[in-house]
């Protein structure tokens, strides 16, 4: 084993590993000796580290080891209060920040182009939401954040909310500062809960955007898996107001799997180490190699980046990169024509597709740019016009819902064709995935502008989660 | 790739392994290229299929392709109405199922000796739960099941309750066959639940018990990952009562990661196609090596086997294989003693150490007995008598909370020292772990003979889960 690695909860993992123990406990592939004759050299080596709770590995449930040993260089690296290891993705961790908050029938403020894994966990707590539309960059129409003057009003419109919901950076990369949004609601007595999911790496400062965990936000939770290399489901959740340790920790006990993943947790740690290790010098190392990246993408025909927001008070996130056709061809059939070129990105709309550049240096630059040319040279055959409306806005900017979560749990639902729909009260949430905002939420009425946002999604080929052919919207029996 | 493996959702993350893509998407390794130095031997080839909802890899929250037929060729073999891959564990499993059956005030009938997961879902539903207490093999003085009779008592009394949630097998591997009491509780138009965490292989048939897939509960919740050869945390979702379907697949997506694990999710695919390869002829090979074992480990000084349960209805899972000493050693003592030999067991107990049995034929049979004689030997030196106590018996029968769920949301909470705590009602879980069954529940009164209890398994070095140092049990104040 290097002896350079800092990470405790791995080093653990290899000292038993090492032992070459036989194993009488779960999990059943024992060690990884018991598996499907051919799909060994896929998991053999991981699964001598899937184990569970023996004597040395401690328990995350309980940590008094290795597990709080790694959880402490964790809340140490970022700056925290106490920051905890996530085996459920930030989908938990946002559960579980709001059961830790707010109860039944409390006010929520929540950013509208939050995570279905906000409203879910509200739905159930019985909350009452108050939707707070975002703003829009109208080069790329995405849904950027909030503006202060928004938050400030309905601060002051519902000075009994509990807390104030954000999602900060956007799927996109667009991210502003919380410091001042943080003090104005902080001042109202109203907590900050930080859906962070896209900026694990922000701890690095300039030029990334900063971390609301640096915004003295009460509760952020990150997916270390999506910029930092973790694996898939591990997240990190972090708390600055220690006042909510205690139901912090039931609640990470009563929605995480109490077998959780041994691989993933000290992915975590490793990830945590992958990080701290990266000096200025190393930084600035990748920093370059990025932008000669980007330098040669926009010097390719047929394409430009977005790299500023409009707004000045956001910037984008350098791990994002958005590109655009010069030539109205949409990013579905850009997406589309990387892939037969093995250029896999993270994910596209009508104007833009969107690529998570590693954390890491970036080698084959000239392969891969050579790859995309002959690649758009492809997709201009199947050009396709870009339709999309860039006016489009929000309409309605501080909404709450017609009925409440419990009254809805009461009322029966029926189905309706999508145009019959208008003037109903919603029954499920219509979200196109990606990016994952719903464009309808459970307990609004449904106006003409929603089915027409509906309808765009889905002749530009959108998924919509939950549903494979969107024909219907349920709603409530009147 | 061997051609033989019958796993659509594996072989399509190896095609796209194959593929050698480019990765600008989430997780942030980029297919393992990113990585902290060091640890790449452990991670590397895991992580190329460690991937996100890529073209051709489906969705687990609205499966089309390939999960759809992984989920598809799960629900054939178990001869289920629909199967599903979980990936956050039977705990989540357990969640999803009590919130897709049950709402708040419902009467909900529990097997006492449940998974905390099963209580921690009925108190955020707010259900009323009645206990009912299990049966205890005085052999092991461990909880079996519950008797038929004490299940059509509680259904007589209780005719309006919505769910009967049963545990079986036991952690220690004690199965009875549930389908008399499936049908009077069927009768009554009650749905039956089981939690079957540890009998994912009982599809298999005898020597090996009964699922209870096949006793037509209505749903059914299974641990692949504890004895069939799939990752920790992969789990079976199994349902047998197709109205149920709708709200079962709406809860699975809140509940878990909207970024499910793709190896969890295919080393479920595979465990599947590997239970399934176990013709009858290799089934008598793995029965023959087991018994072979056994009969290796019965022979030994100083330990003996339990393989029958004292009540005739149960019988012990073949794959667990419970030791006792024939010197009054405890349990804790002998796991430890066989730990330092490299042996890792399941769990100890004051009177029993229970192994689990690979699915598979046990090599080396030779070498793993000489070791654990060596080690008994020097268990004798620590020799630890054997204090408890096994007359024990739960005390009621059939029993409910003091107080509700939603009462106990609005009560405040004080710490009391366990021996004053006599006549309070607890405000938390008592939990040794394992086997992870509450001695005290939230709720509840706490009796003399509860105290009595906690400081027994104190005593004995139990781990309470959640706490380090139990002195202290959290009471509502008055």
């Amino acid at each position: 084993m290097n002896e350079i690695i800092n990470a405790p909860l791995y080093r653990a993992l290899v000292h038993h590993m090492e032992k070459k123990s036989i194993s009488f406990h779960v999990p059943g592939h024992k060690n990884g000796e018991v598996f499907t004759m051919g799909a060994e050299s896929v998991y053999e080596n991981l699964l001598k580290i899937d184990v569970t709770e023996l004597n040395g590995l401690d328990d995350l449930h309980d940590p008094q080891e290795v597990i709080k040993e790694a959880q402490n260089l964790l809340t140490k690296y970022y700056k925290t209060e106490k920051s905890y290891f996530l085996v459920n993705g930030t989908t938990v961790g946002n559960i579980v920040m709001l059961f830790s908050t707010v109860n039944a029938g409390e006010v929520v403020l929540i950013q509208r182009n939050c995570h279905k894994s906000i409203l879910n966990a509200l739905a159930i707590i019985g909350a009452t939401p108050v939707f707070l539309s975002p703003e829009v960059d109208n080069t790329t129409v995405t849904a950027t954040g909030l503006s202060y003057k928004q938050v400030k009003e309905a601060v002051k419109t519902y000075p009994k909310a509990k807390a104030l919901v954000l999602t900060n950076p956007s799927y996109y990369g667009y991210a502003q500062d919380l410091t001042s949004i943080v003090e104005v609601v902080h001042s109202n007595d109203i907590l900050v809960l930080v859906d962070e999911a896209h900026g694990a790496h922000f701890s690095l400062g300039d030029p990334f955007p900063k971390s609301a965990i640096y915004s003295k936000a009460d509760i952020i939770v990150q997916s270390a898996h999506k910029t930092l290399p973790a694996m898939t489901m591990g997240s990190y959740l972090h708390i600055n107001n220690k006042e909510l340790i205690q139901k912090i920790e039931y609640y990470l006990q009563v929605f995480q799997s109490s077998s959780p993943s041994y691989p993933i947790m000290a992915s975590l740690d490793l990830a945590r180490d992958y990080i701290q290790s990266l000096t200025n010098e190393k930084k600035l190392t990748i920093i370059l190699s990025h932008q000669a990246f980007k330098r040669k993408l926009q010097a390719i025909e047929g394409i430009k980046l977005v790299t500023k927001a409009v707004n000045g008070n956001y910037k984008i996130d350098p791990l994002k990169v958005i590109i655009q056709s010069t030539n109205k061809i949409s990013g579905y059939a850009i997406q589309k024509c990387f892939e037969a070129y093995g250029i896999y990105t993270e994910l596209a709309d009508p104007k833009n597709v969107l690529l998570i550049l590693p954390l890491a240096q970036i080698n084959n630059q000239e392969d891969i740019i050579r790859k995309i040319k002959t690649a758009l040279k492809g997709v201009k055959a199947s050009n396709r016009e870009v339709s999309f409306n860039t006016d489009y806005k929000e309409i309605h900017s501080i909404t709450e819902l017609a009925i409440s979560y419990r009254e809805m749990e009461k009322r029966s639902v029926t189905e309706r064709l999508l145009e019959k729909c208008i003037g109903h009260i919603a029954a499920e949430a219509i979200v196109p995935y990606p990016p994952g905002i719903p464009v309808i939420m459970p307990g609004e009425i449904i106006i003409e502008e929603k089915i027409n946002e509906i309808i765009f999604w889905k002749n530009e080929g959108a998924r919509f989660q939950g549903k494979s052919n969107l024909n219907t919207i349920k709603v409530f029996a009147d």
